[in-house]
């Protein structure tokens, strides 16, 4: 099977997937950006390890479509209109055309689904297990971002989506997760882990009604401890009220613990918002009208502890923490 | 030794580092970039992978400082003003305080250089060898961008400072040079390949007068090849008349057969410019009142061929190409 060189993958392979002006077709060293909007650019990066973030022989294309889903997810989360990304890709080895056609399809497919093009980056050789990194740029809202540090005692805490899906199907790729499930419902769950869906569709919801706002990728209990930190606010979570899907409730029939990696897996990409009570109405209906399901899952309260999750008796109800990178 | 969390590593030793308003201190998943330039926005990505690009065993300070100075080279090429910077950092294992200390140090003391700060980024786990990957962004010139594809036939071509010290004190470090050099030479050549200067200084020169412009990264032979496919030229080149360093020079007297590592070695950061005949007084005489030794090597002539090296009497001279990734 042929494998690629440097050059011909980036001319046959990725320069078809940088349309826009300002890209020069990657046959410049960087790429230009003009026509700004005036309310200027949300810039994020996010980058994924085989081994750490994915497997290492998942399908090329699934690996890109995810890489570029959880970028768009934090553009989605500052209700940020995705523009363009940037991409630094390292394989292992000299890529196969195989290998390169996969990679550059999901990128296509993740392309024309959240409205993004590639504008530029670089590759390089990874020395172990192939890795990429991509920087997304979107439009600011008009009026301002959505900031993770704006929530306030008393605004009621909402998540888009179910919550749990990617973590359970992760555990069952993994062999870790022996629940009772048929067929389709293991096959959501697995689904779920590789595709992330960006809420962009919430972007005018959050930006008019959210106080704060951002994108669950470690975990709601890690996640939500951030956004309390950074807000100098702590939050009351009940526990029954995290939605979740019908796969999720299904596993958690037959294996009740896993609510603790519902809770704390991560890799679900779905909305956590801070909203004022005011507004919570008006929020509700505007994410109806998106198509987007929002779920009230608490209140955010006064103090400097960390988030309490309550049980349906409103007892403490103990949560692992979410995930870091290089924990010690 | 105390090793770093990721979360303790951000809030300790990156966050310092984004003191501009829209990098909300890296509490946030995103940075805001405002009052963007109505000239546009240049962005360039390149990573740094260890084993490829620096030894394992280098001080990260030189590490973190080359690969904010690579990227800033690329700004430079097509004369932006740097602005921000996003990192993705992959160390293989969780760092140590003093492995941060100097890591920081080093993009510290690359900010402060090149007037850029960073705004947001990603940490990671690498799977192998520890890699950085990095996004610059800059103020696009005024009177647009210096592309790469626009050097024309009758362009001189320029280069700025001396071409193949790094590529030398590469091969000084690997043990594979055995010229005979003094001492301070040696540390010359070793101290090109570990701090590129950026040729910021000649943004303004570059904009008013260079019809194509590029950094030299991957060695002259590849880089200029790479110029004259994107214009759609060819180019001749006169061996003797590429500026080398005093240390360069000794070098070759024990060693001529290193003209070849200094033709397509690599590293230089360099720029390489295509400019008017007509303009090329004014545009040796604005390099030198910046402060930067521009020396003219060859001309850029009609046709497709790759590039022709000439020697001193005009003959045909082979040069190896140069450096590419996962070539086959």
């Amino acid at each position: 099977m042929r494998r690629l060189g440097e050059i011909a993958l980036i001319a046959e392979y990725l320069a078809p997937l940088a349309a826009a002006e300002g890209s020069f077709g990657l046959k410049d060293d960087a790429a230009l950006l003009t026509g700004l909007p005036s309310s200027g650019l949300v810039v994020t990066a996010d980058a994924i390890v085989a081994g750490v973030h994915f497997f290492e022989d998942d399908d090329p294309a699934d690996v890109a479509y995810k890489a570029l889903a959880v970028n768009v997810s934090d553009l989605a989360a500052k209700a940020a209109k995705p523009l363009g990304y940037l991409m630094t890709l390292a394989p292992s080895e000299a890529p196969t055309e195989d290998w390169a056609r996969r990679l550059s399809s999901g990128l296509a497919r993740a392309q024309a689904a959240f409205g993004i093009s590639l504008f530029g980056g670089d590759t390089v050789t990874a020395r172990g297990a192939w890795w990429m990194s991509i920087t997304a740029f979107g439009e600011a809202p008009e009026r301002g971002l959505v900031p993770r540090p704006g929530a306030k005692a008393g605004d009621f805490l909402y998540v888009s989506g179910t919550l749990g899906d990617a973590a359970l199907g992760l555990k069952l790729r993994l062999r870790t997760l022996e629940a009772d499930l048929a067929d389709e419902e293991a096959q959501f769950l697995r689904r779920r882990y590789l595709y992330p869906e960006p809420r962009l569709a919430l972007r005018a919801v959050l930006s008019a009604h959210a106080s704060a706002a951002m994108d669950i990728s470690d975990g709601l209990a890690l996640d939500l401890s951030r956004m309390c930190a950074a807000s100098g606010v702590s939050a009351e979570v009940s526990v029954p009220q995290v939605p979740l899907s019908q796969a999720a409730k299904r596993a958690l029939t037959s294996k009740p613990e896993e609510i603790q990696t519902i809770l704390s897996g991560g890799d679900d990409y779905e909305i956590l918002a801070a909203v004022p009570a005011a507004k919570a109405l008006v929020f509700e209906k505007m994410s109806v009208e998106a198509g987007v399901l929002v779920t009230r899952i608490g209140t955010v309260v006064g103090g400097s502890e960390p988030p309490e999750f309550l049980d349906r008796n409103g007892d403490p109800f103990a949560v692992a923490s979410g995930f870091e990178h290089f924990k010690v």
